[in-house]
């Protein structure tokens, strides 16, 4: 296990659904989330989006660890693929990523997500490219 | 077109995102969402997990057409591929899901994301099965 | 409808299956099978392999069409996926592919596959690397 | 290791690409295959069809143990997604696949090819449906 310091994340799409980024290292990374209203689909169940979502941030992060505050590295997904496996029976769902392969301008990454008892509920590959991480802002609504 | 009058999706994560169904009908869907903070990755730009979302919940609604209200097909993901690409250049992303095939137990869905000025964004295969809507709630926290 | 002149391919694999290249354009590529013996899986079905071992012929031809012969642009196959929505009702199944974003990098490419009754038999995404075409030669057994 | 006795396949694409069936037990399987020019894409590098390929036959056989010979469930594969991380750097590649969670009409798998030296050819994600076995006969030619 490593010393990283969990702490919950407050930006954007993560910082809405109440994402927690609880270990980060090179290759690595595990994000959970407590599930309430927030993340329901409209018949009650655990919207897919979440779980994508949940395993895009977390794929995300385990290609470009950055031990120095500040100095990030960008990468912008290109392909996802999740498999629904199974349901969620807690109220708590973590994704575990690691970096299967990594290129000069490309990496690929697995991830798992289980239920807090251990329950698998979905498992995916991505595909990201690294990019400038100024070279993708939003576009403005006004 | 359809005569489908738009409507704004109130409950769980769709409700949080803010997305408008703006059209449905057998085996077709279409949802938009205009784009805000809520919709960012930590890097500024359009979270991924917005992408999948809205696509899961466009394939979602493509396969489960119900003209009566009230009466309602129950449907979980079972496979999701999202591929990004392009990237958003305006402030507004539509998703059109359509049912390719659909068979007793399962169907697979195909979508297309576009920005407002028709760029792609985002193409999409999606696997559903159909189940007792009332069969999958979500945990409860307490 | 192009001037292209079909032809078998013979090389690898895509000879060893039959494939014959029945059109080809920027961003367009279309082949062909006849089925037999060789197409099959252990339960007597299409082995899910030729699938996606057709629209990958064809997915990677439609990023790399070169008018003039012998000077070629290589690519790699970065992420396939195919979902299998049909059976075929007949002995010829057609595989239709078009690139549906190209970077300086990498390509999309979507397809789908047809018997020859026109019932839609697969659908696919695919990623893609341009790379040199000389870097890539199959170890040698020897 | 289980005490399965290693054997060729020899029927339909399994047989003509020279597939060996080196470990089944229940929810595993691995197949290895020996490459040669019949395994080649146009570049004369591995085709990625021959990967699928063996996806699509090791994840199909690990889905469907029959400890009793002439038994046998039937299944058929729904999506199949292949992430082509890295390149081969031996004439024989491995494939491991397990099964990830199974239901009574679908299952989930997740699978790997290896180069003999273990460096990772590729990762897959795969979901098929259970069938009878006899209700998916190739359609005749003749």
């Amino acid at each position: 296990m490593s010393n990283f310091e969990a702490r919950n994340l407050t930006e954007g799409l993560n910082g809405v659904l109440g994402f927690r980024l609880i270990d980060w290292s090179d290759c690595f990374a595990q994000i959970e989330v407590g599930l309430d209203d927030r993340h329901k689909n409209r018949q009650g169940g655990l919207h897919g989006g979440v779980t994508a979502t949940l395993i895009d941030a977390t794929t995300g992060f385990c290609g470009v660890f950055e031990p120095v505050p500040g100095k990030r590295r960008g990468n912008v997904t290109v392909s996802l693929t999740t498999n629904f496996v199974g349901r969620a029976k807690t109220a708590k769902i973590i994704c575990t990523a690691k970096t299967v392969r990594s290129g000069r301008r490309i990496y690929f990454a697995s991830a798992e997500v289980h239920d807090s008892d251990g329950n698998l509920v979905a498992t995916a590959e991505a595909v990201y490219a690294y990019v400038d991480r100024d070279a993708q802002r939003l576009p403005s609504s006004s």
